[in-house]
């Protein structure tokens, strides 16, 4: 059972889903707090419906090291073992990365290391990649440069608009950042160098897919 | 029916599957002509093998721009339309795309824009993606840069060396880059600002794969 602490500055769709694999059993996990810092974000309702506590902690006026030092102390006062992010829209300072060293995930929705930043279903769609993504990463100090834990893939179809893409990875984001989370409350993420080795996880089948799809297959 | 002018400097893998599914009926087009920058390679072997014309044109000391002149001649020699690189390890300057604009492609083994360049096998490895693949582009003046007409994912395991990784990226290589020929000569391929779309080409499946394989499907 791992306690965590969740970061949102939105509709917390992630959350929501990281919620109901708990409540469902999927997750040995414990949201201990979900933080803001945004008033009135949706997110901060899905907590109160699930009997989640929550705080606001705004931003403005403190520089973001100040910042993050009071999430390192409300995330430790409640016994926060893991700090997720969940569409949580401030950049992370070493003051909070030191505090939880490798206990700091992310998802971002793409194939990192391809299309980092934000605004990325119209830059894969403008790109003209075949296929996209998401990915729960290790916080490092770089942006959308840490560790990779778990990683899904989709095909981007020729009619797709960023609406259609970014409904067809989130599909995945709900599915592998609560498998990242159980993987962790299993002790089975290894970290060596930049990779994250899942011990014991038994290997992805031998599988491929191909866009647009090949009638030659040999 | 299209005439295929395909440049090597190595073994030809690449070659062979093309070769094979031409020979097959799988691919509507004809290769014209091999054209390796090295002499004695296999890929010249291959080509006598099955009775297309080779030949061997040095690049020592010639500039770049020179070199790719005396391509665009032998490959306009031979009524070449559609210029395929295969292992080709030269760097094309403009001499050869504006002879051929939109008429050269090549494959590269990653999920571009992703691991440009060479030796990508163990740096994929090293950085710790889930998935990798293969790309076939129409080339631009950039590396590994231009439109992306179709590309293969395969998954990446812990116990992965450069060498399995890429027996299985390679095992798609052959199959995508036979499938991008035939979509060329199907005169499917329309290039949009940077994106290339298949004319009437099925959807691929609605489908995803999730590395580490993911036991939680909600």
């Amino acid at each position: 059972m791992v306690n965590l602490g969740v970061l949102v500055s939105g509709s917390g769709s992630n959350l929501q889903a990281i919620i109901d694999n708990i409540e469902a059993g999927r997750v040995d996990a414990n949201i201990k707090i979900v933080i803001s810092n945004v008033p009135d974000v949706y997110a901060l309702e899905r907590a109160k419906k699930h009997g989640i506590p929550s705080r606001v902690i705004p931003h403005r006026g403190l520089k973001r090291e100040e910042y993050d030092q009071k999430l390192v102390e409300a995330l430790r006062d409640q016994g926060v073992e893991l700090v997720v992010l969940a569409g949580f829209m401030r950049i992370i300072t070493p003051v909070l990365l030191r505090a939880f060293p490798l206990r700091v995930i992310n998802i971002h929705p793409a194939l990192l290391p391809a299309f980092p930043g934000t605004h990325v279903w119209q830059t894969q769609i403008d790109y003209g990649v075949k296929f996209a993504g998401c990915t729960v990463h290790f916080v490092d100090e770089g942006t959308d440069t840490g560790p990779i834990i778990i990683q899904a893939v989709v095909p981007v179809y020729d009619d797709d608009t960023a609406d259609t893409l970014n409904a067809r990875i989130l599909k995945q984001e709900h599915k592998i950042y609560s498998q990242a989370i159980q993987m962790y409350a299993e002790g089975r993420l290894e970290v060596q160098g930049h990779r994250v080795l899942a011990k014991g996880m038994p290997k992805a089948p031998d599988s491929f897919m191909i866009n647009p799809p090949a009638k030659i297959l040999e």
